[in-house]
């Protein structure tokens, strides 16, 4: 069995992790840093971990690609496998940590205008205090109630909001920090008691512009918008438009539909809006790569003990 | 009996609060923005709440200062008062909110180095992702255990630290979510183990200078610093030399000796040094402004009924 390893953010003590679940499962493993220095020779893995998006289109012999990001919306299109029984999981889960911190930072950066001061600072400009806001007391609603949600909802519930609604494609409550979960349907009734929207969802047809112009104009004037998941989960120029006529108070996004945020979009310009460039979650923080390993060898051990994979991906809903 | 209110961020509900307790003990209110809008007839106030160090020094009659502010350095000097007999009270436990937001804030911005995207995206750049940091597993020192040092700790405790030491004058640990406090002759053996370093220290004789030049030298590589009490507890030329070298990972400065910091100071064009213009605690967040009057109520039925002040100053501690 052979194990085509293709990540660059391996330290020596994840390759051990991994040679160590490599010589109980019996295979051979190779690593790379990235796709294109994997030899022909290599085409025949049985296994492949990190990226792979081209090896699955062309290796016959593959039987599980475990992604080692979460969102796998060019995976699960009809044409990503060579070989249509090729079992595929992801690593959302991993992720968590590093974007919930992200989102932390983002929302807190608009609410105490830390945007606006910094910004000023940078300029060797010192200006005067100005009305700030402040999660607690504020009314948040989690678009997206997976890892990176649920992970975000526990570091934020020590800031005292007044309230924690989740809204999920399910609407299940599973987690006791949501004071409710309500089902997509539903979304329109949540968002006009929202002062904080954090959105966190995969891509998937049901997702894309679920954030349409007509959703946009129910938050309140008051509403902080943050997006982390996916840049086409949002009509971009609606919201746009809102910022720039203050129909809301600001937003924060890491995602956006075209990435590199092309030179000549609006968005750079708009009022309110804070950018990222989409860095809340790669395998830049050390714990996320761990976490990330410990999956790939939870995994290994279920395939070659044919139990069911703990990160299978629904190719059918897309995550 | 005669109150005088010296404070413009007071809304029609707080003058409510303060009304509705003033009619209680039997007292007439006056509310000015500033002090220097209060005329002489008023000199002959009993009580003062906000803003009041000019009458404080002038006033007689004066028989309560209730500062609207935590940090009464300036009421505690020998002269402050002309009446020696005059009760000083603060509204420390009014700011923690807003100030535990701010550290938090400044501590992601940091340590995810949204300094750098930030400040590169406001000139349109697109960079990649570099390598960032976690409070997830960070052994943070928190330096000052007071109100804003323990609210900090309820909303940093979520995001899974290795641990959180506290260090105080008491060494006493009065809140079950710190690991260990020390007091502050052990702060030498807590520095050389801490990746983020929160301090927010009145200032005081014992204070002043506290974060050294040698003290610096004993944070590892590693090590954030934030400060939001008060300016004079770093040495500042110390802490820039250490940024300059990258002697520590980075620091963030809401307070200096000297405010607004001046224009030629070096400070401004320190490495890795994130600047906010005193902003972390003040009257901007309306929770800060409701439980300032809240405490101030408190207290005036506390001297009204010859209890014990809730918010009593030391003027021999300074705090």
């Amino acid at each position: 069995m052979k194990i085509v390893v293709i990540m660059n953010a391996l330290k020596k003590y994840h390759k051990d992790m991994i040679d160590e679940a490599a010589k109980k499962a019996g295979a051979e493993v190779f690593y790379f840093d990235k796709e294109s220095d994997v030899p022909k020779e290599h085409m025949d893995a049985d296994i492949v971990y990190g990226q792979g998006i081209n090896m699955a289109k062309t290796c016959e012999n593959l039987k599980w690609l475990c992604a080692s990001f979460a969102g796998v919306d060019n995976l699960v299109k009809p044409d990503s496998f060579k070989n249509p029984e090729c079992i595929l999981t992801n690593s959302a889960g991993a992720y968590g940590v590093s974007i919930a911190e992200h989102i932390i930072a983002l929302s807190l950066m608009m609410m105490r205008r830390i945007t606006e001061f910094y910004a000023e600072t940078l300029n060797g400009q010192w200006l005067p205090p100005r009305a700030q806001r402040s999660l607690k007391d504020s009314r948040i609603t989690v678009l997206g109630t997976g890892d990176i949600g649920t992970t975000f909802v526990h570091r934020v519930k020590g800031f005292e909001p007044k309230s924690i609604i989740g809204v999920s494609r399910s609407g299940v409550k599973k987690d006791p920090l949501y004071d409710e979960v309500y089902k997509v349907e539903d979304l329109d009734k949540v968002l006009p008691n929202t002062d904080l929207l954090v959105m966190s969802l995969p891509s998937t047809p049901e997702t894309i512009g679920i954030l349409s112009r007509e959703r946009i104009a129910l938050l309140p004037e008051t509403a902080y918008v943050v997006n982390v998941g996916r840049g086409t989960a949002i009509d971009e120029e609606a919201l746009a438009d809102a910022l720039d006529h203050g129909m809301i108070a600001g937003a924060a996004l890491d995602v956006f539909s075209t990435e590199p945020l092309p030179k000549d979009n609006r968005l750079w310009h708009t009022k309110n809006l804070l950018i990222t460039p989409h860095v809340a979650g790669n395998l830049t923080l050390e714990h996320t790569v761990t976490r990330n390993v410990e999956m790939f060898v939870e995994d290994l051990d279920n395939y070659v003990n044919k139990r069911p994979m703990a990160h299978l991906v629904n190719k059918k809903i897309g995550y």
